[in-house]
């Protein structure tokens, strides 16, 4: 069984949560509401060596930055404001004590930059030669319109949008070095307001991330493929199916007029959500007008 | 280094946190407060095959319903309400997805038992044979009183207390099975108010843990060795140093009027938080009338 199909089965008891719970868990974070009515969101991501990082390439500071910085992707996919993170790490035995304070360092400074300290962890050891896994779980709360963006409120006819440039992310040092999108996520929603519907970062590759807009809204989608912006270096199947690009998907009103750039930030429209027909939810239309499901075009973390 | 050492030398920058940190790393729970003003607790721990649970002894829904419990049991410590949790696990390769659902169920089940449903997680395969790792993360917020219980405020001579009965709990089934101490927690709280000055929850013993309030309040601590409330069939030694007990150590003002038993948990005077002086920190008197140090009798996670 597959990480997203796995997930899916625990998390298919949601009808059994509270009404305090506002957002249930299947989206980049979930949300519930205290009892003040202040309403808080909650995600947590794993950063696993060998699947996330290779081993020995890297400084530990640059492998718990980017353990903070993916999490922080997920708070800008909601379009919310981080408020503080926590993390864990398993660390084999013999790891070296300052190995351990440069990683949780590159967290510490990661997340004071993005204006989410580094409030509580917890450090255990593994048997000699375990891979190193570090978790980092961050809170954000809704920014000032008080609205967050799920991956649900998709509508047949939104145009489909994405930041930056594509492709490569895992390939490059980009999967290190990424500015998870929070500023342009909040100024995006609040140029757009109600008709930003719904939102994704691109961490497993913008096939599976997109398809994941679709499921969630009850929608097809369909992109062409002339339209995704490649980085520079990379083909279509890169930026299709790379992942850890951790960029914005997005579906807007087709009414709405979206800048080309927002924040420095370039914006391209690449295609539409679409009614569901057939067994192909989520497609590129290629160049000869064919078309590709695109469901599947990504990278599996679990596999 | 130790795990205590190395979350110290980590949390050392804590003074280059901002003022929404009203509790900074190094308690049971750290605490942010939101923009509204309202205040949100969140504390993270790890569950580890062959350190937290023996491998193939047990179903993984007890393992899963022990990895929320711990939580809860940082929660009560705090003398907080929970509110939500989350919860990652690296799965070995060939690990049965029935497995993995029931891990998952126990966690669900338990959040739920709690009023802390379970609302995101992640899973990852780790290499076969790796090591089954949980982790959960638990968001609570403070009770009626708005107030919560940390380590650090402890006085000399407030009298330190502890809920149930101690020792064994590794060695019995008690680690699996022990009831998070929230309800108590809020009803201690309630009845004591500004008298109840500092709390922990005992995971690695209790020389250790009461070590912890000594240390954060700046005091001493002696307890009398005839005192310990001593689960049946184990010794002091079990007492003071199984860990796993989950119960609720605490110091209160010496004045205070504090029952005997509260929620149907039986309330243990044990000794009191002394004035600091010479090297050892955490006492124990035994019955001879000698002092033996406490600070080591615990549990170290990573050793």
């Amino acid at each position: 069984m597959r990480e997203f199909e796995l997930l899916s089965a625990i998390f298919a008891k949601n009808d059994r949560l509270g009404s305090e719970v506002v957002i249930p868990p299947g989206d980049d974070m979930g949300m519930v509401r205290l009892r003040s009515g202040a309403e808080i969101l909650v995600g947590v991501d794993q950063v696993v060596e060998g699947r996330h990082f290779e081993s020995g390439r890297y400084s530990w500071g640059r492998i718990g930055r980017k353990a903070v910085a993916r999490s922080l992707s997920d708070v800008a996919a909601m379009s919310a404001k981080p408020i503080a993170c926590t993390s864990t790490a398993i660390l084999p035995a013999g790891f070296e004590d300052d190995d351990a304070k440069e990683l949780a360092e590159g967290m510490r400074l990661c997340g004071e930059a993005f204006g989410c300290p580094l409030i509580g962890g917890d450090v255990a050891s593994g048997e000699k030669g375990a891979l190193v896994v570090c978790t980092v779980t961050v809170l954000a709360e809704p920014g000032g319109s008080g609205r967050v963006v799920t991956r649900s409120g998709g509508k047949v006819g939104d145009g489909v949008y994405v930041s930056g440039v594509l492709g490569g992310g895992w390939r490059t040092e980009h999967h290190l070095e990424f500015e998870p999108r929070i500023d342009f996520a909040l100024k995006i929603l609040d140029r757009l307001g109600d008709r930003l519907h719904a939102m994704i970062d691109i961490s497993d590759g913008l096939g599976r991330d997109l398809d994941h807009i679709a499921a969630c809204s009850g929608t097809g989608a369909e992109i062409e493929a002339a339209r995704v912006p490649v980085r520079s270096g990379f083909g279509l199947a890169h930026a299709m199916g790379d992942g850890e690009d951790y960029e914005l998907c997005f579906a807007v009103d087709e009414e709405a007029d979206v800048p080309s750039e927002l924040a420095g930030v370039p914006i391209t429209r690449m295609g539409q959500l679409t009614a569901l027909k057939g067994e192909k939810r989520t497609v590129v239309r290629n160049q000869d007008g064919g078309l590709s499901d695109a469901s599947q075009m990504g990278w599996e973390h679990c596999g």
